[in-house]
């Protein structure tokens, strides 16, 4: 039977992770973001679906596009990141079936393809994989900068043209000064959030 | 500059944690079950917006309910686990940013209110909150089997009535028998499931 991580690792996790609003100079190495994507990749999905789909922005070309789609307050911090990963999830991914689940491949690639089924799915999944990236990277020791205030169709367009994968939300990742961190807001009680039954 | 974590840590949040299809007898305390609200509800949503709401159902007739608006092959999963809690998200979460961000509730409450916002808000950053949910529980030593198949309506009848809570998806928490796992299915490689830009 596993046991609780140690409490700084639930610190560095959850309850001292904050999302700072501006970035260090410090670079995120490729070999680290391919680590990250080998850690949160094992997160579960529906019948290991899948459905998230990742183009990671680095290149000044690549933040200068990025930031002109984002709302205004979101352009600097884009800019000023290292890298900011648009999540998307990709419409298709039922095709993909038969090589992620290989015991039941073309059966599970039917079921996904019953209409509507493919939409809610990817929005869920890719929505899940979209947190395992949050909290992988804090693992990693990484900060992250996650953000919806942007024009999706736009961005859809500019980095998802001929596919029919649909951006999500996108976060930046990298080392955040710790002076452009807010105030922590308060959270909803447990009996708020929620009730036993 | 925070540190990775350990490769014990990583493992148990990821690498080593499968999802098992059955459960021992061990149960979950009530103060387990409060200690991971208590962790995961730190994860980071829009604006803090928090949209996420939570059954946890641990009581026979809580377990049968659910058991019955479940798809066959979940049904002995949900009756097996100590507590399955439902994810559902809130479309009347505008109300609460007032309360969930001080410093510029009424602006975010309307601006939530907008049409369409609050829909696609609550699922995205819902399904983040149900991911928090997920590797908080591994980090505390805990299980997850997360589900999909079940009729999300009847669900919403028979536990958010007179509610604007949607069922989301639901996860079966517990120690799982190791023998009930299946083997792990292959993950998409770095560049199928993504790119540089």
């Amino acid at each position: 039977m596993a046991q609780p991580l140690p409490a700084a690792a639930l610190d560095q996790l959850f309850r001292s992770a904050r999302t700072p609003n501006d970035w260090t100079d410090e670079p995120v190495a490729e070999e680290t973001l391919r680590a990250l994507y080998d850690l949160y990749k094992w997160g579960p999905t529906s019948a290991n679906s899948s459905p998230a789909r990742f183009v990671w922005v680095r290149s000044a070309e690549g933040k200068s596009t990025l930031a002109s789609l984002a709302m205004e307050g979101n352009r600097p911090k884009i800019l000023a990141a290292p890298v900011t990963v648009i999540i998307g999830h990709d419409l298709d991914f039922p095709d993909t079936m038969p090589k992620l689940f290989p015991a039941r491949g073309e059966m599970m690639r039917q079921w996904f393809r019953h209409p509507g089924v493919a939409e809610i799915t990817a929005v869920r999944n890719g929505s899940l994989q979209g947190a395992y990236l949050i909290i992988a990277a804090r693992a990693l020791g990484l900060d992250c900068g996650p953000m919806s205030g942007f024009d999706n169709a736009a961005v859809d367009k500019a980095f998802f043209a001929g596919t029919k994968i649909q951006s999500n939300f996108i976060c930046s990742l990298g080392h955040g000064k710790p002076e452009s961190i807010f105030p922590r807001n308060p959270r909803l009680a447990f009996e708020e959030a929620g009730r036993f039954a």
